[in-house]
């Protein structure tokens, strides 16, 4: 089935405790288009880059079968750039540089080729963009999953609030939870989420694993325990494209099959976090992805 | 089969978001042989208290069946105090009062009775008198549980590295395992911490699960996500009660019993938070744990 990715395509240069990068390509799009593409032929990308973006990342995404006719490139323009540095538990983060560039202007096109769209991930941006990729699409998504961040609810949250009512799914940090409710305990967070217009919340823990909510159900999936933990950096945006990625592959929105795609996006950031940027991500097997949901399998496997 | 269970009886005071007390009965040994009183009609007590700990608790215990020949009562003195703030996240607190009176010359009296002890739980203590409780039994156990905290690892780290030599089962939190070991990594701290002496190590992460691991294999337990968490003290006492309680009862030492007993514990755990002090533990029955055990069940079932 099809699924279009909605995000930024950028520049990261990133700090932790293990290393340091100059400018690397990230963004959540970039990390979200290449794990859809080990799940679906039609993974299609709408995003903006500068003229400074490099042409052999594109290629890449071209390679593994990533529709890229809505990337717009903006040759006199400059892409998106964040840096930041991570603390030594990994956890948290300080932001050390935000350069908007091209991101600022962001009008999200969508080729025509892109109508047929089944799944839509919008991953984080500004949501007065996302609700315009909404509204671009002449017939509505089977599913539209969103992931947000803590930023839009400190700057924009009418705005964030109106998508909020169109989404299906929406995805955010447990301390995004806690802020956008006002409740500490995740499960009275989420009843309140739910209230806001998502049918099912997805609450990401980081290296503590990630909770589904519906209004009844309720399942947890663990990360894996590694022993390296590289560099966190695009691991939820990794995450949402395996889960998206697993429902557009069997087309099956049960919420069944929604706990399978959070084990599926478990598995696939947990390869995230084990290199610098996107380059986990580039040469996976099907056959290493297996391996990865066999060992989730077996870690909670409690054989009552 | 018999559990002696070892650890301070004592008074708590404690402070949450959501409310505060006077002083309440705590301690380890007290969360522990309670939760293992719902698994073993044979739990036996090795403690201390002073004149002024209250009769009727005691006779709670009795009434749990819980053999307290092993309860010193030093009329003149008075019981161990420990007084704590959690802060607002509930998963750190702050010391305000430790009062060590009886607990500062305990000298940990086996009685005769004692000395088919099958399964000891050694609860958090001086790891000296671990120790000597682990010399004083005639015949070894067939399992040895022990549970410290970081406070041993800054002034006791020899005797606390002694007693490790000498147990089955160690259980830590996560900044316990990485202050033990120096390494961040889970994993990692969990691999170190096997080659000190015990054959499984337990890393508690509070309200984010649990892990077990030997050398070859880990098994991973969320805690359940509450919409109360009232307050945590004696969760992870509780959790180890629950554990070794399990492992007591079917008399089955395997790594598959131990990852049904971590779901045990951390079922007993999910209790003990939802009310102060050692409340909720002293009215439970066996449906309403199994009615959890099937909640936890399903919350990690992915349906593969």
């Amino acid at each position: 089935m099809s699924l279009v990715v909605v995000g930024s395509v950028a520049f990261d240069a990133i700090e932790t405790p293990f290393g340091k990068t100059d400018k690397i390509v990230g963004g959540a799009a970039s990390f979200i288009s290449l794990t859809g593409s080990y799940f679906t032929p039609k993974t299609k990308l709408v995003a903006v880059v500068g003229g400074d973006f490099p042409r052999n990342f594109i290629e890449l995404l071209h390679t593994r079968g990533v529709n890229t006719e809505g990337l717009q490139i903006k040759e006199n323009e400059k892409s998106f750039f964040w840096s930041g540095r991570y603390h030594n538990d990994m956890n948290s983060r300080d932001t050390l540089v935000t350069e908007l560039n091209v991101l600022g202007t962001f009008d999200p096109l969508l080729p025509e080729t892109y109508q047929d769209c089944e799944y839509l991930m919008l991953g984080n941006l500004a949501p007065s963009v996302q609700l315009t990729v909404i509204e671009r699409l002449r017939k509505r998504p089977k599913l539209i999953v969103m992931d947000t961040m803590n930023f839009w609810m400190e700057v924009a949250l009418d705005d964030l609030k109106a998508v909020m009512k169109k989404v299906d799914v929406i995805s955010v940090n447990d301390s995004e939870a806690r802020q956008l409710t006002g409740e500490y305990a995740l499960k009275t967070a989420a009843k309140k989420i739910l209230d806001m217009g998502p049918k099912f919340v997805i609450i990401k823990k980081g290296e503590h694993g990630a909770l589904l909510f519906s209004k009844t159900q309720i399942f947890f999936a663990p990360a894996l325990p590694l022993e390296i933990v590289f560099d966190p950096t695009g691991a939820g945006d990794t995450f949402a494209g395996g889960f998206i990625g697993h429902l557009a592959k069997t087309g099956d929105i049960s919420f069944t099959n929604m706990k399978r795609a959070i084990v599926y996006g478990s598995a696939m950031a947990s390869f995230c976090v084990e290199k610098f940027g996107t380059e986990a991500l580039e040469n996976l097997t099907q056959e290493k992805i297996q391996t990865r949901i066999t060992e989730f399998a077996e870690l909670v496997n409690a054989e009552m």
